[in-house]
């Protein structure tokens, strides 16, 4: 039996098991879930050590180093999040939709588990503790498949789930961890639809991509942000530096950071050297086209490349538009679907940008990095999705969660 | 350029132009097409006539060319459907969610159109007017695949419902045909994600499973429906024989009839002769397992083949079981996760089997043949989805929508 199936058969008879868990009892284990980190903090602080000294010797750059890296803040961080997640409402059982049918029936549409989720994702750990508790929360088994780079923290974190998991009489079968690595799991899930439900792939766009391609089970795309900020030619000069400043710089390495900044032609010479006065003290590459290179002082030539590039680095792409028009027409041609945001003061401007804009979250004189489940107010994510399918931005334990309808009568036919 | 790639660039064009469309001017439009079909019956119904022609000499059977066969009475149902459409709530612009974020921005959760949606099907000319009005309603712009048997019908219908668009100015191309219906046609659409944003296999089994294993845009999956009744240890036996009937024979060529009768063990030698004397009289084949065959008179053994099956048939596999624990596991075992049904009079069991039968539909002491869009009374459908994502059961205008969000702000930054 290959290896995921053996995984596969597990999950399914979790999945039976958690059909009848009560909130109450999901909750506890979260919150002991929780606990058990913390308590043995020690066991995952070492873990992660030997994954991060095996990365530094393979000559691992430091910034995915950083994500890899555990500390004891992080591993709180982690520990608040199942907090969190046994605090929100029970996203099994909800209610949707209830009516009496002409026929004499009663027609009810409830929310119920996925089932078996899938989670194919990189070189973060806390994404392993994150992506477990909120399956769990809704109802789901789940098979988490990590990043090699990880594999000594995600087994240490895992361990620690499951056995907060059985201490409650719940099967540890709820969380699994691919412990193989090696690529052909990742694609031996892709093609597991005889147990798993939905896949989530979360990383960079060549995982994605892979996914996509290859997955023969239901997919949510989610992660990839090539963002945009546009500059209208009528704004707020403050709004539009301190905007372009934070999008880029704030934190470059994640999804909702922008990658390309577009200027309408009317205003570029005036706003550009100002904005890059500022990006000089954060050491940002620029990538311009023709007409802005001319007033900018320290950019090289952007290419047809820059504009499809993910950077996730302390670089940016500048390009001048026309009109408003060709801004929506060059997010909507390049962009990932993820966050896209509008400097203007101009009424007409904002309403085009948010109808025409197609993309998961669009911003109006707000810098996209808000794209986030907590910043929304809609509690701890598994991932932004950029799909138009389920699920679109910020997807908390409501987004993985299906729904069935339910039809009592008594006797009727058609 | 491949024939594909020259309908998506026109449904692109046309799904940005009904981006702005108004509510009014989408329902006078779907009025205007329905108007127009009345009129011009003459014409789809000759066209029609050569499909049947055609199918005939081809030696096709007669249950498919009654499904391929139009009358003045099916053209009547279109323009209906096409009415009804106009009638209902416009599934895009509905506020999903809105509040005041702490930071002072506003968020809105909004109902957006799909984009563009695919539509793969076979004989069924009316799949090409209900596909089109309830795309068009949703907002999106329609490519129609549908099969070479009904070539003339689909072009026809379709050319008489963009006519009525021309009348009204909307974009000829929010509603488009593949003429060329050969099976390249098909593989091309499932990889055309430049172009579409849902592709949606309405057929039977094999189409679906093709477009799933070769699909690289987001499917759902619809219509096939391997649907059990399960009648247990203590039920209402008149509604037990009524809804086995009902369930089996009043259509037996559509995906919410019954394949398979599951009986407990207590009750099958003295509630299955009676099931039988009824199913005689339409003529129902039987294929029974070891032990129904003998108190059986006219059943054939069945092989394990048939509880895998949809036969759309008057055929029907019958299989006792020990327990409704042992029913459950064979319907999620063998069952397309469409419409379940139990008979039973346990409150125990009812509980059991809504709760652990993972399908769109589960029915209590009733006919799995109302799982349809307009008996649910959500208004007609596209058809009924057996998977987990996006929706499930039967799916309307609501259903093949998406949504974004909109962040008003005034220069917040992260």
């Amino acid at each position: 039996m290959p290896y995921i199936d053996e995984l596969g058969v597990k999950a399914l008879k979790a999945k039976e098991e958690l059909i009848g868990i009560t909130t109450d009892k999901k909750n506890s284990a979260l919150k002991l879930m929780a606990e058990n980190l913390i308590k043995n903090n020690e066991t995952i602080l070492k873990a992660n050590e030997m994954d991060v000294i095996t990365a530094r010797r393979k000559g691992t750059k430091e910034s995915l180093i950083d994500r890899l890296v555990l500390n004891m803040s992080r591993i709180e961080g982690m520990a608040k999040g199942l907090i969190e997640a046994s605090e929100f409402a029970d996203p099994i059982g909800r209610v949707l939709l209830e009516k009496d049918m002409p026929q004499g029936m009663k027609l009810k549409k409830i929310s119920v588990p996925m089932g078996v989720i899938g989670i194919i994702y990189e070189s973060r750990p806390n994404v392993t503790c994150d992506a477990a508790g909120l399956c769990f929360k809704a109802g789901s088994a789940v098979i988490l498949r990590g990043g090699s780079d990880a594999i000594n923290s995600n087994k240490a974190i895992v361990g620690v789930l499951r056995d907060a998991l059985a201490m409650l009489g719940i099967s540890r079968d709820s969380i699994q961890l691919v412990e193989d690595t090696s690529r052909d799991t990742a694609a031996e899930m892709m093609k597991a639809d005889n147990y798993i439900d939905l896949l989530i792939p979360r990383g960079g766009a060549a995982l994605i991509e892979s996914v996509v391609q290859n997955a023969t089970i239901p997919v949510i795309e989610t992660g990839t942000g090539n963002c945009h900020l546009y500059i209208d030619s009528i704004f707020n000069e403050k709004s539009a530096i301190d905007i372009a400043v934070n999008a880029k710089c704030s934190r470059p390495g994640v999804c909702n950071a922008i990658e390309t900044l577009l200027v309408h032609k009317d205003v570029y010479k005036h706003i550009l050297p100002k904005i890059e006065e500022e990006f000089v003290k954060w050491k940002v590459q620029l990538r311009a086209c023709e007409k802005s290179i001319k007033i900018l002082k320290n950019a090289i030539p952007a290419t047809e490349d820059d504009w499809a590039t993910e950077y996730l680095d302390y670089i940016l792409a500048i390009k001048v538009v026309d009109s408003i028009e060709e801004a929506v027409e060059h997010i909507n041609k390049y962009g990932t679907k993820h966050s896209e945001a509008i400097i203007t003061d101009l009424e007409e401007s904002k309403n085009k940008f948010m109808r025409n804009v197609d993309a998961a979250c669009v911003y109006v004189n707000t810098s996209t990095r808000f794209t986030d489940g907590g910043e929304f107010g809609l509690g701890a994510e598994i991932g932004i999705s950029t799909q138009k399918l389920h699920a679109r931005g910020p997807m908390g334990a409501n987004e993985i969660t299906t729904y069935k309808y339910i039809i009592e009568g008594n006797g009727q036919i058609r």
